[in-house]
């Protein structure tokens, strides 16, 4: 096992188990561990420093790619082992250290944490976690599941602890294409001119005598976890599909369209599954993360190529996909974090950006993470990297939540992660308001009409119509724009208390 | 004249008079006009389009680079010729016409603007207006003081109306670069790779048989009007320059730093003025707009280079520079505005993003164009194209106005233009706030501790400490976020009606 999986055989010697390895760990370090949205992540070493941390208390930094499987987030969190965390998380317990403020966050764009610690904005990395399939001859090493921020890390860290993953199959290896930009004032062009561009290495290089540790495990992946598709998200993918059929009919697009970015979730797989149907051919995606539901497209033919920073998909993919994974050794490319959203390559590719939104407001503004503007969901993600710098950028959400006790159209988003200027289409189950070429005003009156739900579409009406009334090029009414938050605190609703009152104000 | 200025001989015939040229416009027709930042706008048919919508009633739509001098804004919106604006403006008439709904307004990142009409996202431009130095022999034009989205508007625009300003030295010719990426799907990189580089051509290409007239005219561009510095602006700007320091001597920048960008107006100039007196060598400039300041630079040896999309200088200047253009032609360039403002190319030079904030919050979210969230002053410009994908993202603002009635720093801006994600640093009178690889809660206190005016701080602590008592990331009390433009409306300040209450609070 050891002489197959760490073919610099000197390296041998660092094999260490977990526990030791989380010795190394001291208070206050600056720790980064790979994994992007639960693939390829630390999954012993940072759990044995949770460990550590109830026995011989400690906090540290924490820095991954995205998300951590195996409720390690949860499980650092509950050992009070963290005091920082960035860039992402999606974990209950995470969340709730942080929005009691015992846990500090840093919610960043994925595709700038790199940047920023190459430009010495954040202090410097103590030790790097990063799983891999094996070490190279060279010392390299061969990422598993998602590349991440792991070969900024691994040029960046102090020292190194490499896991070895032997549940990863070596037919893996080959699918990375890792590439640095170099560094200021020297940084050159992302040669990416289509999503199969393949510009780098497939190994992440590394100077091993940074390595104080090699720990074996052989854990799969958590599984993503995703909600089964239902009505209405099926009818939110079809006003999507509908839009681009449109689309190619007009002649602003062909028939292959432009590469396809999605967020993860529900909504998300149900829309890129709604292209299943669809007459559209030759499909590409450009985005962070592969799913099931990209699968699904390269599988029926109907997607050629799929770029992305990790793989995560539910367990029966993950056996079809890993059984065979040659079928897709020429189809799916994975790369670090700042080249998949990097602003550079979404514009020039013009990728076609489709992400979930907590709420919208009448004039296009998205909150893409915190509830009631206070407290923290997961996080940006990767979302602002792709809105910005999109072809189109397509915010979906459900028109209400909580049995329609919430409107996710709003009179003003309780917290802004996309303004307007970065919002072209919203669309809920309700219809698609596409929002190219209109000015606010215009914005409000096609948002409220295609988008909101019809229980709340009078009382946005009435608040847009008196905002109207005082005037202004966006024009809000401060003292009632967040009234509907108020109202649901007070009274678990932001339907208005009385219902005649909508029906007068209507 | 003529032949001097019109090389491609046929042409001649196409010269006309500015009211003949506005009997080509039609209801509803979409036009574009040369100009950004005051410089190189159309100086004779836009005004003539006035007159003849006074006589004979039409609406268009007007697309610019940015906004126009000579009041033109101000005529056009007296005159009721404009339905829709884009993507800037900062004219009181217009504005005001903005913000009573008379005049719809999208207001856009000036670097995205090319990209929407490329794409198809905007019906197809009718008439472009291009003002121009000469007509080569090959039929392409030499632009003026800006290049703006003029290429754009040349290959896009169904018809096109040259305006030869004869007031324009030949002497400019040679200092614009005009490149394009290509259309979608086979865009390519943008390959600059320092303030320098030159990649395009020196003349704006175009189908000579779009032009349906040349006007002649002998009018100078409007000469910015920034107030002197004062001593708030000396001390904002000292702050910045010590901050520099700092990082020079920790290491993180050499004594050349990274390429500047700045907004522009009074802070901004003092700003860049402020590194006359400093240590710095070797400064170059990639940014939108060249202003007086960039030239002092220049002249004092301490910049090498500036790029931008214009030349924006007050009178003095205009006279000293285009006196002997020749000792600039080889450290300036005029880019087209979705070069100069490109992500791709900001964030691959790491250019420092200087812009003004209207309002920040304690939490680091900037309204770079909303008063009170409703009434529209001028819009994002290029703020938001240089702080997503700046090396450093800096705001600068006042700390308070209106004879102290306004404070800058609020807890909750009244609209986002620019989220916590891509501000690093926000600099009033008081101090500097260095909010990288802070969380919220941190970068309220330095927000308040370090940029807060005396007579605010007791009152946003106060908020502070108690919407943390309420919990969250990012805590906020949402039915108070708001009440000091309640306050201000009402009571005509935005301080505590009583000022025992402050005390009691702090």
């Amino acid at each position: 096992m050891i002489t197959e999986r760490i073919l610099k055989s000197e390296l041998a010697a660092k094999v260490i188990t977990p526990a030791q390895a989380a010795a190394f760990f001291k208070d206050k370090m600056v720790v980064a561990s790979s994994g992007f949205t639960k693939a390829g992540d630390s999954k012993a070493v940072l759990t044995a420093l949770a460990e550590r941390a109830k026995l011989d208390p400690l906090k540290v930094t924490l820095i991954t790619g995205a998300s951590l499987g195996h409720g390690t987030d949860g499980i650092l969190a509950d050992a009070h082992a963290i005091s920082l965390r960035l860039p992402f998380q999606v974990d209950t317990i995470m969340r709730r250290a942080i929005n009691s403020g015992e846990v500090l966050f840093i919610d960043q764009h994925l595709g700038e944490t790199a940047n920023l610690l190459k430009a010495n904005n954040f202090p410097k990395i103590d030790i790097a976690i990063l799983e891999a399939i094996c070490i190279e001859q060279d010392g390299s090493i061969v990422p598993t599941t998602s590349v991440g921020n792991s070969a900024s890390f691994a040029a960046l860290a102090d020292k190194i602890i490499i896991e070895i993953n032997t549940e990863i199959p070596f037919s893996l290896k080959g699918v990375h294409d890792i590439f640095s930009p170099g560094d200021y004032p020297d940084r050159r062009e992302i040669p990416i001119v289509n999503a199969a561009s393949r510009i780098g290495q497939g190994t992440i290089p590394l100077d091993t005598d940074k390595i104080i540790g090699i720990v074996f495990t052989n854990i799969k992946d958590s599984p993503a976890d995703i909600a089964p598709q239902d009505e209405v998200t099926a009818v939110i993918a079809r006003h999507i599909v509908d839009f681009f059929t449109t689309e190619v009919e007009k002649g602003n697009l062909t028939n292959s369209l432009l590469p396809l970015q999605a967020g993860i979730g529900k909504v998300a797989n149900a829309v890129l599954r709604g292209f299943l149907e669809s007459d559209f051919e030759g499909l590409t995606m450009y985005s962070e993360v592969l799913q099931d539901s990209t699968f699904d497209l390269l599988d029926s033919g109907k997607m050629t190529f799929a770029s992305g920073s990790s793989i995560t998909v539910s367990s029966d993919y993950y056996e079809h996909i890993f059984n065979d994974f040659s079928i897709y050794k020429d189809k799916i490319v994975l790369r670090p974090q700042d080249i998949s959203n990097a602003a550079e390559v979404i514009r020039r590719l013009g990728v076609i950006a489709i992400n979930t939104a907590l709420e919208c407001d009448i004039y296009g503004n998205v909150n893409s993470t915190h509830i009631a503007g206070t407290n923290m969901m997961n996080g940006i993600g990767g979302s602002g990297d792709f809105a910005r710098n999109s072809y189109l950028s397509i915010f979906v959400t459900q028109s209400v939540a909580k049995n329609e006790t919430i409107s996710r159209i709003v009179p003003m988003v309780s917290h802004v992660d996309h303004t307007e200027h970065d919002v072209d289409i919203i669309v809920t189950e309700h219809g698609l308001a596409d929002l190219r070429g209109l000015a606010p005003r215009q914005r409000a009156e096609v948002i409220i009409e295609h988008c909101a739900h019809p229980d709340y579409k009078a009382e946005l009406k009435s608040y847009f119509d008196r905002a109207c009334a005082r005037g202004g090029h966006t024009p809000h009414l401060l003292e009632e724009a967040f009234s509907w938050y108020t109202s649901l605190r007070q009274h678990g609703t932001m339907k208005p208390v009385s219902a005649e009152k909508v029906e007068f104000r209507a």
